[in-house]
């Protein structure tokens, strides 16, 4: 997407506040806005964090065009459209890294700048992070319950047809080994694959005429999706036709941990000992650890990981805290937020396992720990991204390392606590 | 997004199909693909079939730039690639109009052309529809539960930053009176709004400073947020500073409806009787049919509707079910699927109360009833869109008199059967 504008994807709201603040001079009072989420969404264990690198790349495109300013014409005052035109985001953001865990108050996307120029970012800011993170929150756990089985990301016809595309990122983040979305291949170089459809088998005339129009295609490495008509004499028939080399059989419907069993006795009765077998059709985490004892060897996983496994959005506010130095924060009963700007740091045992997230009002005094580590880092600098991103790879590294740091309680499935307490620190 | 690709917008395995088929001479057979729910999500009464525009459109991008040919041609074979190059849908689609209610089996979007044609529309078709469907079904319930009162749509910050676009279209469609999301309006010309954040109060000096720097740039009939700090001094100050014709305030959280009540006692002492209330924070449609004995004027609706409000995929399927004339179905156990090419009429009674869905395979004998409906109309053909396709505001008409036309239990927000039952005519 690089080139587009993104500067229309923010809400109405956003502008007027800006015309009123410049009217009135508040507008280039230095401001530090910070993003996180108040809880974990459905008694999840931890988060992941998702989107940075999109959100940075996104930042750097909020520039209004002449097209942006000619729709904004009619809502905003002259003055406004001016300064918009001219608009750059030149402010810095700290946060954290893309992959790293996150849990209630962690702050991790914190901006800094005028008024003016941090508060237009919100709503994109928040898009990203509430969508990338919910989608890796959840395949997180996939990726986890699969215990080193290769899932393949099959969502993109479950939700909307870009989110699909970001959706195909986060899984690769989680620790997806492919995805079947080819704008995410190009845009993000994620490793594309694809079996068959149903269709395919339909359309031929018999299974075999389809089986043979594969393998002729792609090679005998291929997925044969096996259960159109009856299972065992459709894998009797991809044995026929590929041979005993054949790359792997596809189950996509019915009770499909008896059914892997079955298959695999008779893939191996038949000789196949290697041809895999791939298993889909509304999988996720639970149905991915209850098939921990069957012969699968992949999972196909489509819509769980697009709609966050229950838990679509993150959740996450980007909430002022700071005006000119001054803490600030919403006072009323409910949604309310702590002043102040603030850094956060985890303490771990000395065998590297985490044992709390320590959230602080910068200058406060935090005794320091002996396994203590800093998790801000610089990701924007005078508006401009950081020298040393990480990359999508660097970030899937992250979260593989991440999830092995947690007590052993903070990857079960089940509702509860986050698996380390968060310790607020005030000045 | 006019003018912008849609090709790659799919799965890996359409075009390794595609390559398959045109390799043994199956690619040219002539094919009809049905889009349908095989169950409405959640125990809902009804869906409404959203995205049908926006489908049309995006098929008539999915071409093959070198752009996006260079991306395939790791993946394919030049025979194939080339054919890509050349591909432009020729085929004829019928559907159900947007807007239009559908129910479990209803055939909402038919595609006919050849298998290669048509096949590779798959992924691009399922996300368009299966999202906005999700998120106008959602809404229809929401606008049904408000009963006339408007309903603002402000969660594009809860969702991916492109989806949050085609939410806020959605969510117009079902009935919502305007947006947040500058870009839908900009867009597909939807009226947009907005009030302000706990932020904008924060930024000044003093509650009454940031009412007052709000009123003078936008005037008084704008809506002031008066929950920052203590809701009761917040509407004190806010009529203070704007006068008796404040257009309206809002609160954003705590027990919205006992605030609202109070809020009402006090405006109307204050002398400002016409100062709408306007609540947001957290809303369903349950919330909002729980506000419904409140002094609540409008709604601001955000994560539910975005999210689908707990069913955030309308969880459609494309399946082949006729080929060069011969119904094909899957047929082994689980997600099986009827064959050959369907139609739908709904009945009604005299009354226009919607009786019963049937949905028949063309040819079947069905009997005429005296007020039945065909649903079915042409939405494209030889690839052109018709020329009659309908406005948004036309799709959005549709939604308002097919909700009228539900039996009264079909409005229930409760768990349930489908409004009306689905009658499967065979040849």
């Amino acid at each position: 997407m690089t080139g587009t504008s993104t500067a229309l994807l923010t809400d109405h709201y956003e502008l007027t506040m800006v015309a009123a603040a410049l009217a009135d001079g508040t507008a280039s009072r230095q401001c530090v806005f910070e993003t996180f989420a108040r809880r974990l969404p459905n008694g999840r264990r931890y988060g992941v964090v998702g989107g940075t690198g999109r959100v940075i790349d996104a930042i750097s495109r909020f520039t209004f065009g002449d097209e942006e300013l000619a729709t904004l014409s009619g809502v905003l005052d002259p003055a406004t459209v001016e300064w918009l035109a001219d608009y750059r985001f030149s402010g810095d953001v700290d946060g954290y890294a893309e992959g790293e865990l996150y849990f209630p108050g962690s702050p991790l996307f914190t901006v800094r700048g005028t008024f003016a120029e941090a508060v237009v970012l919100e709503t994109l800011v928040l898009s990203i992070l509430n969508h990338d993170s919910a989608i890796v929150s959840a395949g997180a756990r996939m990726a986890s319950a699969a215990n080193g089985r290769p899932i393949i990301e099959m969502g993109g016809r479950r939700t909307h047809e870009e989110a699909a595309v970001a959706a195909a990122r986060a899984a690769y983040l989680a620790g997806f080994a492919t995805t079947s979305n080819l704008e995410a291949g190009r845009r993000y170089g994620i490793p594309t694959g694809g079996t068959s459809a149903h269709a395919f088998t339909l359309l031929h005339d018999s299974e075999h005429a389809a089986f043979t129009a594969q393998v002729n295609a792609v090679g005998p490495d291929t997925t044969l999706l096996v259960d159109t008509y009856d299972i065992t004499s459709g894998i009797e028939t991809a044995i026929e036709v590929a041979g005993t080399s054949l790359g792997a059989i596809r189950i996509d419907s019915g009770d499909v941990g008896v059914l892997a069993r079955q298959a695999r006795a008779q893939l191996d009765a038949l000789g196949a000992r290697n041809t895999r077998i791939v298993v889909s059709g509304d999988l996720d985490e639970y149905a991915i650890a209850a098939l921990r004892a069957e012969p699968v060897d992949a999972y196909g996983v489509g819509t769980s990981l697009v709609t966050g496994s229950g838990s679509p959005t993150a959740g996450m506010v980007y909430k002022l805290v700071e005006v000119d130095g001054r803490p600030v924060a919403k006072r009323s009963s409910h949604k309310e937020s702590k002043a102040g700007r603030k850094a956060a740091l985890r303490r771990y045992k000395p065998t590297g396992t985490a044992l709390e997230e320590v959230v602080y009002v910068v200058g406060a005094q935090v005794p320091a720990g002996p396994h203590d580590r800093q998790l801000q880092v610089p990701l924007m600098r005078g508006g401009q991204p950081v020298d040393d991103l990480p990359t999508l790879e660097e970030s899937r590294q992250r979260v593989r390392e991440a999830l092995v740091s947690l007590p052993w309680e903070g990857l079960k499935l089940s509702h509860g606590e986050p698996a380390i307490s968060t310790v607020n620190v005030e000045k």
